[in-house]
């Protein structure tokens, strides 16, 4: 018998149908991988033969990359109480290196799942916690640096390399793997990904696979300059708007578009609460900025912060799960002075937060002096550092300026750090910054951060354009895609207007699924060119349905064709 | 007594108030230049003060770059019978080289404006044609080779400073005149733009003024690469949808959003009386495809096309004052099979008829080889050169290919036929090129084409977003911009799917406003960042009113603003 409410069940529980239902033409496959519970998802699209004067020429199916999570499958069952099933616990399990907790060892946890009133909204089936043995190191790089290829490794190359091989080998593809050279900046990408070639980039704190032991759920994926560029969404609720129920159903919203992480930023009643629920049932990993919550703990005061409860706060969230977390580390005592001359001064909410607390205090900032202890909880779950940059610039005018790149090289000083302590680590990036200035980020964050996975927000590279600052930023973030930013972080039309809603996320998300394509294509990523190729020969053989269902947005494209005639004339390629 | 009737004069006649509407906090402004009857529209934003601790700081108006014409100006009587005031007829007639003729001199033209049956729908104050006397040149290009600075040059010269000597001389604007130094890959950026500057550029080829003798409705602007980057935009009705009315609506619009230029593509009946209404209420100069026209007076084929209907078009359209003329004198006889392996073979419309045209009588193009008498064409009436990539690629397969290369190679060598006539030309560039490619196609055409302006569509950075592809193509078009391509013609949403409506045309504008200014800024256009700063010093200081009026889009900010509450922590700037 369940303790929550029927009401609160019915509304959680149920998906919209335009979240789940299955993409046209379109199937889930499985690739299995060494083991028979290593099983790699991907969408196989299907084609209609094309009509010469030869007869029919079969038109083989395309794969995709596929983040959509079980929930566009029709054979899968969902039930959002039960949450996904697991994808990871025999490999954790078969590691023999953590230990079942008795119940949360952070203080808030335990305070949270002993409190009756919150019953009403609880997820039901908590896990338990998990966590390292004592002495023991469970993150994907401490593996790779002991030379062990994971099921994770293995799942994210047979993932990345989307069935390549076979293709190559199959005449029928020939046309289609037509592809232009890239120019890489450096790069180095393989001709075929393999596991092997994964774990040396995770050992080398190339690439990172963000994968807490207490998040099973998870279909691992990459994060590095020599894999597809990703992309990143955002949710979260606020003191004033939405519930659990529309943070899960965005959360499955952004699966299905493409979003390959995600980021609870929720700052309202209950996170606690809502994370849970959000991370059962997320087949993508959760990244989050931990000081928003450790800051509703204390009321919102930034001076009233401590050590104590930002160390619980990691220890909760990693206890759930969380496989990122941004901690803005960076923002030094002696850097803030640097943002007064600016236009537009700390933009970032972390970076203010810590800003005022160092001021507060004339003390150096305490994620900086306690780093190291940060490490070692870290390595306990295998939660991955994305080191945050507080002082990115809010404005063109302020672009790599002093305070911005004063701290990107101490994010460098951090990476070090936690590199000893085997921790994985993305940095980010900002922000806004006009288009000819945008590749001294990339370059300089390389060299800076040893050449870590760069994580940046566009950048926009105009201010002038609210309410479209998804395509102002697109263009940035094509840009540093291009130049090697290994995950970009979407916009959305209602960035610093208000609040996305669903067809904001779209927007946002198919945005940045172009910037992300695009820079893949200009890096010469192999196979990239393959959907482009098919569905221009769709285009171009007048086969609509396919040139549909091949696209990032088969029912908007459907939807804009049928509102007008198709005339020739004006489909001009 | 007016010949048209009642119901088609209401219609036509009624521009719907948010075509017309005045932007918030917005005025009309004209800066006399060194005649009073020169005077070239801005549009001035005011802004609210800053409220600080030591009182009010002032915040002064920007000014910003009008479009619009007349349309926007509450003290400006429109009458879209009577059409525009003329901006440029004391000008012209002040040049003594021009004539009145006593009707068209295409017997086409003559056919339509005799034809009783028409008299219901034809623009009413039918301008009497101008041509230059026998043996005068009336080009843009031959006054500047002379040495002549028209007022058109002036006018321009005006248009582009956009009063920002007055701005360095004033200390309130110290702030926001703050900019980053550009990367312009050779442009040559001038501090401020002098009429002489002008006057070299276009006698150089490097710029153009698109101003017909018959269109002196037009106000005057400039495409060449060392000005702001302009954006095309593209109308039209069909066989199949859109009367007069709809497409002077569209005109309107377009300006109103931003656009530059203007292209009638229109493929349907009675094209000759849309395009009167649409010159007569331009504010802009407007382009055309002749062979579109001329195709449909051969029941749209191809093969049937002669050299006479043409040229009859050609004049046709130059009495009525159309400002450039696409014409895609590069598809030569020989490239044609360098197509058959292609993905997407020839997508350009112009291209293809005139591919077909070639392999069906196995001539070479007759554009090509009447080309001198184009020229004789286009000097009488001063009409630019457009001059068209038939062969453009329809994907990122078919990119920077040698059927491509020929083609704009051969439009090199038209450039220096058009400038023997002392002709304004500019070359029309793709399309379809994946973003690591794109660098090439400015490079090649500069060389190739002796730095003649280039105006692209896009290009599109992938196929693979039909419905989002004015975003696909919005990146390749900022990048390209900053390469150094002087004007950009917009993508909508619906390219490739349907007929553009009113809001598809929106958005394909600012998308395109956004990657010309994205370019300004990377080349480094003085002044260029004003509007950045002063917008993001508005949003730093949550002066929400004055973000919102300084934005491309006042109306959806504010919109999409009030949508949701604002809450500080989600306005990460």
């Amino acid at each position: 018998m369940s303790a929550i409410p029927q009401d609160f069940v019915r509304k959680t529980t149920q998906l919209s149908e335009e979240v789940t239902r299955p993409f046209p033409n379109s199937r889930k496959i499985h690739v299995t991988g060494s083991r028979p519970d290593l099983r790699v998802p991907m969408r196989e699209v299907s084609l209609t033969p094309t009509h010469t004067n030869e007869g029919e020429e079969e038109n083989p199916p395309v794969f995709v990359y596929d983040t959509s999570g079980p929930y566009t499958d029709p054979n899968a069952r969902i039930d959002l109480l039960a949450g996904l099933p697991d994808v990871r616990n025999a490999w954790i399990e078969e590691r023999g290196d953590t230990e079942l907790l008795t119940g949360p060892s952070s203080a808030f946890g335990h305070e949270r799942q002993n409190d009756p009133e919150l019953a009403h909204l609880r997820f039901e089936h908590l896990r338990t916690p998990r966590r390292a043995k004592s002495g023991r190191n469970v993150t994907q790089m401490h593996y790779a640096r002991q030379g062990i290829i994971t099921p994770e490794m293995e799942y994210v190359a047979i993932r990345e390399n989307m069935r390549l091989d076979e293709l190559r080998a199959d005449p029928r593809y020939a046309k289609v793997l037509r592809q232009h050279p890239g120019q890489s900046f450096g790069a180095a990408l393989p001709e075929t990904i393999t596991p092997e070639f994964v774990r040396e980039e995770i050992a080398r704190g190339r690439a990172i696979i963000p994968a807490n032991i207490n998040h099973p759920e998870v279909e691992p994926m990459i994060i590095g300059r020599n894999f597809r560029v990703k992309i990143n969404t955002n949710i979260g609720n606020s003191a004033l708007t939405s519930s659990i129920e529309e943070e899960v159903e965005k959360m499955v919203w952004s699966a299905r578009w493409g979003g390959d992480t995600l980021m609870d930023l929720s700052t309202g009643k209950n996170i606690h609460e809502t994370r849970e629920w959000i991370l059962r049932n997320a087949p993508m990993p959760i990244g989050t900025v931990p000081i928003y919550q450790a800051l509703e703990k204390v009321d919102g005061k930034p001076e009233a912060l401590t050590w104590e409860i930002v160390r619980d706060t990691l220890i909760e969230q990693a206890e759930q799960g969380v496989d990122y977390f941004t901690i803005h580390a960076g923002v030094l005592l002696r850097y803030v002075p640097l943002t007064a001359d600016r236009l537009t001064g700390i933009v970032s909410r972390g970076g203010s937060i810590l800003a005022k607390w160092c001021l507060a205090h004339h003390q150096e900032n305490f994620l900086y002096t306690h780093f190291a202890e940060i490490c070692e909880i870290m390595k306990a779950y295998d939660v991955a550092f994305s080191l945050g940059d507080g002082l990115r610039p809010g404005s063109l005018a302020d672009a790599n300026d002093r305070a911005q790149f004063a701290e990107l090289e101490t994010l460098g000083e951090l990476t070090k750090v936690a590199w000893e302590h085997d921790v994985q680590v993305m940095i980010e990036g900002p922000g806004h910054v006009p288009l000819q200035m945008v590749q001294e980020n990339m370059t300089k964050e390389l060299k800076d951060c040893f050449e870590a996975p760069f994580y940046t927000l566009g950048p926009l590279v105009t201010d002038i354009a609210p309410a479209y600052d998804h395509i102002t930023s697109g263009i940035g973030a094509a840009n540093i895609g291009w130049y090697g930013t290994a995950m970009l972080c979407y916009v959305t039309p209602k960035e610093h207007l208000g609040l996305p809603d669903k067809q904001d996320v779209r927007d946002g998300i198919v945005t940045y699924k172009i910037a992300a394509h695009a820079a893949d294509l200009a890096k010469g990523l192999p196979g990239a060119q393959i959907q482009d190729n098919a569905l221009s020969k769709a285009r171009f053989e007048f086969r609509w349905e396919d040139q549909f269902n091949l696209s990032l947005d088969p029912d908007r494209a459907r939807e804009y064709h049928d509102q007008t005639m198709p005339h020739v004339s004006h489909k001009v390629a």
